[in-house]
């Protein structure tokens, strides 16, 4: 069923979307692992209340405004997986007074204020560099993490709650013999100074985890918790990394066609920039911003013929070139989906969402 | 003066902002062209106003909704400057009842469209590519202008008014040489047609601009009209072009510090992808995705010592390598400025300012 909207619409299914939360859930289940899924991927308290479904509790979000919005819908026990921000105590406090409200901390300076101004207890997990370099100890830095550890015990308002790493490089990874590679060495450089830590703290949590392992890593040794956040839809970028296939993703960018360009077999779709985000990504031997999707009854179906691909974005352009046959189909004013190649990204930017159920609105928090 | 803010805030220096308003508009009163700005870049109320000081009565918007937005402000002569979007024809016909709407057409069913469905008077610009391949009819397609102008004036409620093209392709040019030889290959190459349509349209309007030939071109033979945007705010691209200098540049994203790695001279800011779009441009051989400035009394300054720069993004983190003195300079929850790679990104997906005089908020449109 086309989809009656007249301006770029981001769609979800909720039957894939609740899928894939099963699979993820049902996974750290039987792998007896804590399950904290990433919400900064939707950032709604409708599709929040499906992992609740779906017997979630804990979560994670990367800022702590996104930690006030989910305590509003009831949430308990937030994870915010960046590192502190100690300008924004205010807040921090009136979380830490309401939830369990779990920080990121790597310096000894970002502690100390937290221990100098908090009100309220918080859990603290010390930040290591999975591999991806972002942020966090270096694994070989058993004496900054244990200094850390004794300064963050000094105060009855810090708990040490553990450790948590990021293996943002499996992004990078092509296949699941490439990503379960770089899943075992993150793992293997991090568990001596987990290790140690958990001499005097048998009980630490180490947290880990992003969507490439979560999805295909199928042992998990010396790790708690989980926190994946883009499986819930999924996108191109990471069915090209092999997290998923192209059946599984979850979320559709509805376009009008607003132009048509034969020499080129060319479609301009009213969908750009502010839309999709500019990430790119190789596919195919072609540098692409999306794959189109041909709608059906139910929804919509993947063609991934090797021809058809959105080859461009600007402001509010998307250049999509397509396949013969399937530009001789298309006439101006038609809708055409395209699958984003970053979820987290589109979502982000479109600040709501539409159910291909009923075509209802789905809210999504809004900064300004 | 180090703005006292906790999240990433967009700050917008009013002087810096006014001069660049200023010296384009008299740019365009010297050469005697219609000047009508492209408003996509600050998308707001506020800022229009201070077009409207100097002079402006014409804009230029790159969506319907868009068009909306600053009729509500009172703006009575509107363009926009994509291929219309059949599909929104309630909100044509809604503006096209109030102001002057400009509308641009390349195909016959949308044409027809307009004719059949529109219920006041909206002025109809042909769209020819001046070279980048996007969108409008080829140089060469006198046969399908000459056709088009016919279908617009077999009704009296579609006026021909002229003919629009955008030389985008000068975002790819280096240097003022650069620019100016693409600038006048794309106003050639479309003259002849544009000169045989003035044959029985002697007023017609020839559209055209972008920033980098508004900027830096002294001549713009057969042309009408100019519709830059960009220069409102420049940005690192445009110093890159060569459209400005970093001085010029009127916007700074205000960073928190949360984190230093002293292994790779790397500040983590709370600051990325969904601040300042991951747009990012080379720069002295590097891939950049910002510039980071100094706070000073007044403003900011920029360092430019071509060691300091944003190297990544990701969704909330922003990762800047910076020289050595300055590296050790910063301390956790510091405020940082960048520069942004393209402001136009930027401040959509901030949706608000803060004036660098005062620190008031000055808003934007919202879409949701």
């Amino acid at each position: 069923m086309i989809p009656e909207v007249t301006i770029p619409t981001l769609f979800v299914d909720p039957v894939k979307a609740k899928a894939n939360i099963a699979r993820l859930t049902e996974k750290a289940k039987t792998l007896n692992l804590i399950f904290r899924p990433h919400f900064k991927t939707h950032q709604s308290h409708e599709i929040g209340q499906w992992f609740r479904e779906a017997g979630v509790d804990k979560i994670t979000v990367s800022s702590l405004r996104m930690a006030s919005y989910f305590a509003e819908a009831g949430w308990k026990d937030i994870t915010v997986a960046f590192p502190v921000n100690i300008l924004e105590i205010e807040r921090i406090n009136t979380l830490a007074e309401h939830i369990t409200l779990n920080l990121l901390v790597e310096h000894e300076e970002s502690i100390q204020w937290l221990q100098d101004k908090l009100k309220y207890p918080v859990h603290l997990y010390i930040a290591v560099n999975a591999g991806n370099n972002r942020t966090g100890l270096y694994p070989n830095n058993l004496d900054k993490a244990l200094s850390l550890r004794q300064q963050i015990k000094q105060s009855s308002l810090t708990y040490f709650a553990g450790v948590l790493g990021h293996a943002g490089h499996t992004y990078s990874a092509t296949g699941e013999a490439a990503i379960r590679r770089i899943h075992q060495d993150s793992i293997a450089s991090l568990l001596p100074m987990v290790n140690t830590l958990r001499e005097d703290d048998p009980n630490l949590i180490f947290s880990y985890g992003d969507t490439p392992s979560a999805s295909t890593a199928v042992s998990f040794p010396g790790i708690n918790e989980l926190r994946p956040g883009n499986f819930v839809f999924y996108d191109l970028t990471q069915t090209i990394i092999g997290s998923c296939t192209l059946q599984d993703v979850a979320i559709v960018m509805a376009c009008p066609v607003v132009s048509k360009q034969p020499e080129r077999q060319e479609v301009i779709l009213y969908g750009g920039g502010i839309h999709f985000s500019k990430d790119r990504v190789p596919y195919q031997d072609k540098l692409v911003f999306g794959l189109p999707v041909r709608w059906t009854a139910s929804g919509w179906t993947v063609i991934d013929d090797g021809q058809s691909y959105m080859k461009k974005v600007s402001q509010e352009h998307g250049v999509l070139r397509l396949a013969q046959d399937w530009f001789d189909q298309i006439n101006i004013g038609d809708i055409v989906g395209v699958i984003p190649v970053h979820s987290c990204m589109a979502a982000d930017l479109m600040k709501q969402y539409r159910s291909l159920d009923d075509h209802s609105l789905i809210s999504m928090m809004t900064y300004v």
